[in-house]
């Protein structure tokens, strides 16, 4: 089958490998939807990812193809969703439902497909049985291929400030790209909080509001201002930044309201500065700030749920996975606009709808 | 009546007062003890308090003396803590019983008594109402001044973490002091967390381990790796942080674990580096970082009956409030073992035991 | 002024007394609107209110027309709701916030306005100041009335179940009238929950259906069947029985999902038998029911806030104060639609909007 | 190998049987310690359990003895303890971690080992994998059975209610029992709650005591009067029924403070009468009543590390898994104090401790 394996660090591309096969206890998917991540990106030019050569992509959709020993309660053609933190599934992090910060591993990070195991952007890719969810036959599997990280991610985000997400709240959604697009609609369809989204593309702002947002703001130097101002100087109760550099996180320390809390998602490598001795140096009294990775596997039966009822849309553009390496390219050129979606044209069949 | 009074930045002196009158809603309390807290220090030195002059403290018990119109349901005599974060109760926030995150302050800080109010280093001070808490007939009224701000801070800081609590996890407690030593009590008798203390005093480790800390380490630099090497290398679930400088705000940041809650309540001007992109640099995925101000009037309730029910003791050294001055000069040379706390000599009687 | 007052149990009538003055830190408040409530008609016949004669209302928008001593941050004229809890204020559960199960009233009802208090049945009513909202000036104060029950109750009771209404779980509301209607809003406004209304009206139901009830379903023999077939046989996370009476919560108890949660909401007098010994007597395992009475200040800030935004619509019909015991006949007949507001027209001025 | 069976309703005899094969995902766990639990008893009677004859038996420990195909990270020789509720492992309630309430049996039981799979009144049982817990080396595995069911549902039962379980607050313990004295442990290492135990043996208040409850009650008609006088007037926030009968359950709801929670874990068929229209009738106002069932994973690594740090002590009871029949003679006729473990004597050996 066809697969875009990273070789070593910065080298990756399209190679032909045997079909894997479903050991005991995991099953063979047949992909049908590859999504491409930024992270893949980050992946592509870490030095330490092993095995290699790795299959990358961690955001999957597919049909089941084959089962391994003693898998039970899955039937040949089913759609299905990847999980993408393999966690132990034994440890009391697991256990309590929180795979994504499985305590095998450490203070690392949870592994997953293309993320220390080989990964989807191939023809079929092997999962645990327990990482797949059904998908249900109310999605285009192509399409829903980014529920499994880019709706994933600001979900879990989400989830983490919900304590603060009240109707009397206000949150700020920073970034209304592929997760920050995402984060505008779970907000608005899972929570009471007014938002405000924030960006520098008067575009993308006007499709926030279209998705939800009660409020929009041009992210320049007067962003701070405006957001204080709407909500009367006290701050937002939630920010959510999906950029992660200096400046956004700026902007997120400086609309915090007083026990509001910052959930940083972007990975753009920017440093809030937390002082001891509180303001005016540092956060606001009772602020808080996290940083959550991936999500759990009933964050991802929510979400899923949400979207059979139509509540969330993501926008996608499809690929064929022959052109693994240009999309990527595009990608990290900004050229993305939503999130593309990488196809093994050569196995389209029964299960796939031709595009 | 005598009062310890600031009378500008970096002064501070007693002298001779009027009696305060309550208002509406009001009451007179006399004093019973006046506890002597690090933050008086910095409200000693600092530029912006009014009114000035003020008189300064605000960790207090007493007993009712006068009430204004309105006042109903105290007796005079009966013996009170006096809380300390005067909220509007009015706001979204006050209403929810976070009056220590009073909106009617914006990003401020909410004021108090010797806070921006005539606080309660003197013979008596004047309290809305609502801000009085029954002290019951079970606890010495001076003993139980520091329930008040030396109690009340811990208690908040751990509910601030309590969903990281559980009997799997390890709790961390940087710095054994005045508030440190609550620390550690809170979490013994309220969580089913193992405690860990962390300290640079041998005795002051010792004391923790009376108090409940499971197990106790120093405070040097292999203090990381003891930690690591308790938890199997993951780290702990929580870190109270009751320093506040950069050492100990390093060592937080080294022992806390993926998912855990870092709470800073020291005053000590250090800095966390929270970075966008994740470990290696920054903090471990899903870890949080919150900075608490004060507690709210229910978890006062909460410690005060604890206390009653003999589960949480604060180590208390009396002296004449004639003494401020030296005793404020004494904790800046960090020689106060525990807590100090003030007592009007001149107005003992009936209500106050004879020292 | 004119007021409608309970004389003797059974009988009230409109009467001409004293506009009462406001004590210390009270507010005199000239009513706006006054709903009216079924539990108005369980008053008019208890026997054991007092004082008699009491002016019955306890659903109240108006505007501050005088301050008592002490009140401050009100000025003459702010329009305002009341809250009708009247807690203490002191004790531990409602300095938590939860003054609708304060603690002075040991295991009794925690009394307001028209329950135990003088009432808004009248032109002028006085309240502790603590207890006015600021309703602001997007809403029509006459309109605003029954957020301070109607919609305060069901918000709340959403609030107990709130832990269970994640975007995979279903809720089930029984009965669409006054509250009803407003319960199914709430849930669509605030959670991610698919809601199924249940009703014997067609036209509830397609009301429901237009407040954003993804499913309805009669409310005859089959809806047991219907709403475990719309669940894959699992019930529902989250039932509110608005209804209360005997065949409703036989409803909630068939339809209730392992798990769930049932709040009875509704006064009709049924009972739930909950056996000891779990299925397939009584509800199935971790199954849980409560009954919540009125709402906190913080739920009525929430509620508010979403109304502003226009999240959540109130059905009023107006009617003037002298109409009183007609409206309650109607009421007790079945006859009002939505929810019936009284309004002292003879005091129509500058606040309040003609009709 | 010998196993106790259940041949038909009522009837159960010890049999020779084949020793059973680990399929994949599977371990056999050669016994330990095999608990005789009261639900053993109804299970002895039920006319419904598949298949026969069935093996009883639901609270383990042992050690692994086998591994089936793809089972990593276990190795032969290690104590385990064995979870009860085998959830699907893949609805979203599993996901989430409470396997106890899988969606997979819709409104019905969960089953396990003993109730529905063959049990573990054997000389080895087989496990999925994912069912197991390390147990580690400070316990001695016989008697740590007790910990998988005894201790794990009063556990769970305290964590249905911990939201309740404040400092201020008050938990009744009902019945001092095989689960109670484990329900009193818990309250009083894991909570700040006070507890009050309740029973008619006055040794087993006397233990109750010992073990941390800190006021005890007899359990006759003055029962209900003393609790409200210990709680002046108010009730109690939490009631644990450990009985379940009419008496015991009426106590509950006599002694239940308005917003408390009663949690019924008792099977003794009693009921509770909820009035949909508040007291007098039916319970004070918020209050709610829950019947949970088993306990969750992460609950079980919980409770098991407490133990392991000496929090939380069985008193246990061996016997030969011989006598299992006289067992649970003596347990119908209440003559088992504490816990009885059946232990396989025929095949103690090198990881048994002989007794």
């Amino acid at each position: 089958m066809r697969a875009f394996q990273l070789i070593e660090p910065g080298v990756a591309e399209l190679r032909d490998v045997d079909v894997p096969s479903p050991g005991p206890g995991e099953v063979l998917v047949k992909v049908a939807g590859a999504g491409v991540c930024h992270s893949d990106l980050h992946i592509l030019h870490a030095p330490a990812w092993r095995p290699l050569p790795m299959t990358i992509g961690h955001e999957i959709s597919g049909h089941v193809a084959e089962l391994g020993q003693g898998v039970q309660g899955w039937d040949i053609g089913t759609p299905v969703l990847g999980y993408l933190c393999w966690g132990c599934g034994q440890c009391r992090t697991c256990a309590a439902g929180y795979e994504n910060y499985c305590e095998r591993y450490g203070r690392g990070i949870t592994p997953g497909p293309g993320l220390g195991f080989q990964g989807c952007m191939a023809e079929y890719v092997v999962f645990p049985a327990r990482f797949l969810v059904a998908l249900g036959d109310l999605l285009d599997p192509i399409d829903a291929a980014p529920l499994t990280d880019a709706a994933l991610t600001p979900w879990h985000a989400v989830n983490l400030a919900r304590e603060h997400l009240g109707a009397s709240s206000t949150a700020v959604v920073i970034g209304v790209g592929g997760l920050g697009h995402l984060g505008v609609q779970i907000l608005a369809a899972t929570t009471g909080a007014r938002v405000i989204a924030v960006d520098l593309d008067p575009a993308k702002l006007e499709h926030a509001r279209q998705l939800g947002a009660e409020e929009v703001i041009t992210s320049d130097e007067e962003a701070a201002a405006a957001v204080l101002e709407l909500t009367r100087g006290r701050g937002a109760e939630a920010v959510f930044d999906f950029v992660g550099a200096g400046p956004t996180l700026s902007l997120a320390a400086e609309v915090i309201a007083p026990f509001g809390r910052i959930v940083v998602v972007g990975l753009a490598a920017g440093r809030l500065d937390f002082a001891a001795d509180g303001p005016p140096r540092g956060l606001p009294w009772g602020a808080s700030v996290v940083k959550p990775y991936g999500g759990t596997r009933a964050d991802l039966h929510d979400l899923l749920r949400l979207t059979q009822r139509g509540g969330l849309k993501v926008t996608v553009e499809r690929h064929p996975l022959e052109d693994a390496r240009k999309v990527l390219e595009l990608l990290e050129a900004g050229r993305v606009p939503g999130r593309a979606v990488l196809v093994p044209l050569s196995t389209v069949d029964r299960w796939v709808d031709p595009m």
